[in-house]
C-alpha cells in the first residue's frame, strides 16, 4: 500500500495547487462568507474559541463528583463484557479483576490517561480541511445514526444510500460543518454487514473533510482504517490520526465486546476514540446531575483508560450523550435544564483530565422541524457551544430522538452553526470596533446607516441569516407566507442540485473500489 | 387616599388568609409544579441564580468601553429634547449644557448614580407576588408594546382591550411569569389618550403580580401612580416602589420630552424606571458590538444620573434593547451572534455600576411561531439568562419583531421559561443529589427506572414540559400530527376558559373604576 502513500501525496499536491484561492483556515474572505450565513461555498475552518467557557460546578463540586467516580470504580467496578484480552490487560495494569467485572484501584485509570495527548490533529483528505480536536477548538459534524430520514418531499422512510450520500454532500458544503461525520444515516437498502463499506466510501469520494469510523464490528473497523490507507498511506495513519470514532459505553458500568473490539482496532492504529456514555438518565444513570455526572466520569475513565492500556498516546476524548427520559412515555428528552447542567458538568470534568470533550449538538425530540425541534436543538447547542465542547457530533440534521436525519432541519442547523461561529470570535476592540469615529461623525439625533464607519463595515458586522426571513408582514404573506422549513426546503435542493464532487485521485478513487469489491464478494449476500 | 390603605391593610390579610395553602415563594409544592412544565396553579418567585453569569469582555475591554464612553459624554454629549427643567437641572449639577446638548464632566453620571440602589422590591398587590430586582434575582415579564395579536385562530389582526385582558390574564396564571408586565399588546379599540387607564386597571384587576405603568405621557404617568396609591396607598407608594417602567432613549444620544416627563414622575414618586437604549445596531448605534456597547453606556448613564437629580435613591434599571438591523431589508434581526454579545457586554457594564440590569427575552423576527422564532427565541432567553439579566422584558409572546403579540408563541415561550428557571437552582450536590446508593443498588448492566432513589425522586428530577411531544412517532401519528404552535393553542384555551381572577377588595374596585370613570369624562372623546 506504500504506492497509495505515494499517490495521496502527489493528489495532495494537485489539491494545494487547485485550492490556492480558497485560503487556508479562511481570513477575511471565510469570516465574510460565514456571516453571508452560508450557502455552498468558502468553507470556515474548525472554531478556535476567543470567548471563555460557562461553568456550573466550584471545585469542591468537581471534587465531590470525582471522589465519588473513584469510589465506583473502586467498589461497583465496570464490567467489560466478552473479552478477556481486555480483562488480561486490566490484570496486567494492576486491576482487580473479578469474573468480567473490573474494580479500579484508586487513579489507576488518572494515571494511564496521562499518556493521552489533550489536542490531536485529525487529518482529511484535503489538508485544509483538517481539524484540531480539543484545547481551544470546536469541530461541528452531523448527525449521527438514524435508520430513517424525513425527506424533501415530507416522508418520513427508512433512509438509503443515496440519502446517505445526500447528507455527506450537504456536509462537504455547509461552511460551518467543518467535519462529515460517519453515520448521516443509516444506509438500510446496503446489506448490514456491507454498509460500512459504502458510508466509509462515500465519507471519501462525496467529501474532502475527516470522518468518522465503523464501530459495528471490530473487522469493519478494521476495513475503515484499510480504506483510510488507502487514501493516505499506511505510515500516515500509523503515526498520525485520520479517523475519531465513536465508542459508546452500554451504560450503567458496561463495556461490551463489540465497542472494545471497535476501540482496540482504532486505538492500536492510532486512531482516536470518542469514549461516551450514551446516558438517558432515569433509565441509564440516577435521576440526578450528580449522580449522573458521577456515572459518567467512571465510565469514562476506564474504557478511555483503557485506549492507552491499548497503545499509550492514541488520542481518546471525553465523551458524552446527555438526555433525560420523559417519566410519562419513558422516551428521551432534549433542550430541557438537566441535560444541559451534564454537559456543562462534564466538560469541567474533562478538562481537569486534560482531554478533548464531546457533547450535544443540535439534539430534540419533535418529530417535525417546528418550534419544538428549533428550541430543543438552540437550549441544547447553546450549552454545547459555551460548555467549550470541542467535537460536536449530531450539530446538524437530528430529529425525534435521533431517529430521523431531516433534510430541513440539516438545513436550519447549519445556519445556527454559523451563527454559533460567530459568537465564539467574540467582541472586536480593535479601534475600528470601537467605532468612536462613527459615533464623532454622527453625533446625537441622526442615524448611522450612511456613515463611513458603516459603509466600511457593512458586508461584514452582522450574521446574515440563509434561513431567516426579516423582511414585512406584508412582503411575507406576498411571498406565499413561507415557514422555515420550507425555505430551508428550497436551498437544500438548489444545494443538491449544484453539488460537485471534490477532486479525488482516480488511482486512489479504484483502490478504493477495489477493496470495497473484493470485500463484498468475500461476504455472504443475505447477511443483514 | 389614606381610606383605600387602610382597605388595602385588610385585603392583604384576606389574601393571606386564602392564600395560606399557596406557600410563599414556592418550597418544594411551587417546585414541583414548575417541574411539572406549568400550567395554571402554583406560582413559582422570581428566580433566585445560584448559578455564576457569562461574561465576554475582560476588565481591559470594559474598562476601555468605559473610557469610550466617558469621551462621548463629555465631547459629543447627549440631546435632552424639549425639556428647560431637565436641562436647568444638568446646568445645577455641573454638566456644560449647550443648547439642548449635555456635556458631562468625566465622572459626573457615575457620581449621581452612586444613590442608585443596587436592588430594590418592587411590591405587588398580592405580597407573595413582589419581586426583587437586581442582584442574583430575575424576573420574568411578558412581550410589551405590539399593536397586533396572532389569535387563537390563526388571525393577524389589530390588537384590542379584550386580547390586553387575555395576556394579562394568561401572565397571571403562568407559573414562571413573575410580572404582569406593561403593554402586553397596544388595545386599539381605546382612544390613546384613555387607553392608559384601561390598562392599568387590567393589570390590577385581572393578575396580582407587579406591573408597569404607562410612559406615553406625563399625565398618563401621573394617572399610573394615583391608580397604584388607590391600591396601595398614599404613603406605602411614596416610601416604596410598586412600578417599574421603561423609559426609551431616543437613539442615538437623545432623551425626548416624554420620556423625561415620565421619568420625571416616576421618579420623583420613588417608582423605579428602566433607562433603555432601545438599539437596532447599525441604524441607531454603530455597526460593531463595541460600538454599541459604548453608546449604550453613555446613553444610560446620562439617562439613569437624570432620574438620581430628580430623586437620589430612586431605583433605576441599566436597561438595553439589542437587535442588529437586517442589511437586506434594514429590517431588525434577532436570536444572531451580536445582539447577544451586546447583551453580555451590558450586563458586564451594568454590574459595574451596581445597576440592575434589563435585557433581552424571547425575541424574533418570525411572522409566525415556527422553527425560526424558536431558534431565534431560544438564542436570545439563554443569553438573556446567562448574561445574569435581572428584569426580562419580552419574556413571552413576542413575534415579528415586536409587531404582534401571539398566542400560542406566549404559551411555548413560559415553557421556555420555566426550563431556564429550573436550569437556574444548578446541579444539586446533596447526598440525595449525588446518588450514590442508587450507583451501588443497580450497578453495572441493569437500569434505574425501578430504583428506590429513582421512586423517590420521579417526580420532581426533570423539567417537564407543557408544550413538547416526546411520545414515539407512532402515536403523535395517532394523535394528529400536531406542532408545538398547535398543543399551545389548545392549552391557551384551556387556561383563558378556567381563568378565575384573584380576590380584589370592592372597595380598592370601587375606587379604580370611579377614577377612570371621572378621567375620562374629562377628556375629549375623538382623541385618538
Amino acid at each position: 500500500m506504500s504506492d497509495s502513500a505515494a499517490v495521496d501525496q502527489e493528489a495532495a499536491g494537485a489539491r494545494r495547487a487547485r485550492g490556492a484561492g480558497r485560503g487556508a483556515g479562511g481570513g477575511a474572505a471565510a469570516r465574510r462568507a460565514a456571516r453571508a450565513g452560508g450557502g455552498p461555498g468558502i468553507q470556515l475552518t474548525y472554531i478556535t474559541r476567543k470567548m471563555g467557557v460557562y461553568e456550573v460546578l466550584d471545585e469542591e463540586g468537581l471534587a465531590l463528583i470525582e471522589k465519588n467516580a473513584d469510589t465506583v470504580l473502586e467498589e461497583t467496578g465496570i464490567i467489560f463484557r466478552d473479552d478477556a484480552e481486555a480483562l488480561e490487560m486490566w490484570k496486567q495494569a494492576g486491576a482487580d479483576v473479578r469474573g468480567e467485572r473490573v474494580h479500579f484501584p484508586k487513579g489507576l485509570c488518572r494515571s494511564l490517561l496521562r499518556s493521552a495527548p489533550s489536542t490531536y490533529t485529525q487529518h482529511a483528505r484535503n489538508p485544509e480541511r483538517s481539524v484540531q480536536i480539543g484545547g481551544k477548538a470546536t469541530v461541528f459534524a452531523p448527525v449521527y445514526g438514524p435508520p430513517f430520514v424525513r425527506d424533501l418531499d415530507g416522508n418520513r422512510r427508512y433512509a438509503t444510500i443515496e440519502d446517505f450520500r445526500n447528507f455527506v454532500k450537504l456536509a462537504y458544503m455547509a461552511p460551518s460543518i467543518h467535519h462529515s461525520g460517519g453515520t448521516v444515516c443509516e444506509p438500510v437498502d446496503v446489506p448490514v454487514n456491507k454498509r460500512h463499506l459504502d458510508m466509509v466510501y462515500s465519507h471519501i469520494r462525496y467529501s474532502d473533510k475527516p470522518f468518522m469510523g465503523s464501530v459495528t464490528a471490530p473487522e469493519r473497523a478494521e476495513d475503515t482504517v484499510a480504506m483510510a490507507k488507502i487514501v493516505f498511506g499506511d505510515d500516515f495513519v500509523e503515526n498520525n490520526t485520520v479517523l475519531t470514532s465513536l465508542i459508546n459505553a452500554n451504560s450503567p458500568m458496561v463495556f461490551d465486546e463489540t465497542m472494545l473490539g471497535a476501540a482496540k482496532v482504532y486505538a492500536r492504529h492510532n486512531q482516536a476514540c470518542i469514549v461516551t456514555p450514551f446516558i438517558l438518565a432515569g433509565a441509564m444513570s440516577p435521576v440526578t446531575v450528580a449522580g449522573t455526572l458521577t456515572q459518567v466520569l467512571a465510565e469514562v475513565l476506564a474504557g478511555a483508560a483503557f485506549t492507552q492500556l491499548v497503545r499509550p498516546g492514541a488520542p481518546v476524548l471525553f465523551g458524552t450523550f446527555a438526555s433525560s427520559i420523559s417519566m410519562q412515555s419513558g422516551a428521551p428528552t432534549f433542550g430541557t435544564p438537566e441535560p444541559s447542567l451534564v454537559s456543562y458538568g462534564a466538560a469541567q470534568l474533562a478538562r481537569r483530565l486534560n482531554l478533548p470533550f464531546r457533547t450535544g449538538g443540535s439534539l430534540c425530540a419533535s418529530k417535525i422541524p417546528d418550534a419544538q425541534a428549533a428550541y430543543e436543538s438552540a437550549n441544547t447547542l447553546n450549552s454545547t457551544v459555551l460548555a467549550g465542547t470541542n467535537f460536536v457530533l449530531h450539530a446538524a440534521g437530528w430529529l425525534e430522538g435521533g431517529l430521523a436525519s431531516c433534510y430541513e432541519k440539516f438545513m436550519m442547523d447549519i445556519d445556527q452553526l454559523g451563527m454559533q461561529q460567530k459568537f465564539c470570535e467574540g467582541v472586536d476592540l480593535s479601534e475600528n470596533g470601537q467605532a468612536m469615529d462613527a459615533i464623532r461623525q454622527v453625533g446625537p439625533g441622526s442615524h448611522f446607516l450612511g456613515c463611513d464607519h458603516t459603509q466600511a463595515n457593512f458586508q461584514s458586522a452582522f450574521y446574515r441569516s440563509s434561513i431567516a426571513d426579516n423582511n414585512s408582514y406584508e412582503q411575507w404573506l406576498a411571498e406565499g407566507e413561507k415557514t422555515a422549513p420550507q425555505r430551508a426546503n428550497q436551498i437544500a435542493r438548489q444545494w443538491l442540485e449544484s453539488y460537485e464532487a471534490p477532486f479525488l485521485d482516480p488511482g486512489i478513487d479504484d483502490g478504493l473500489k477495489d477493496f470495497i469489491a473484493r470485500k463484498k464478494e468475500s461476504m455472504p449476500d443475505a447477511f443483514t
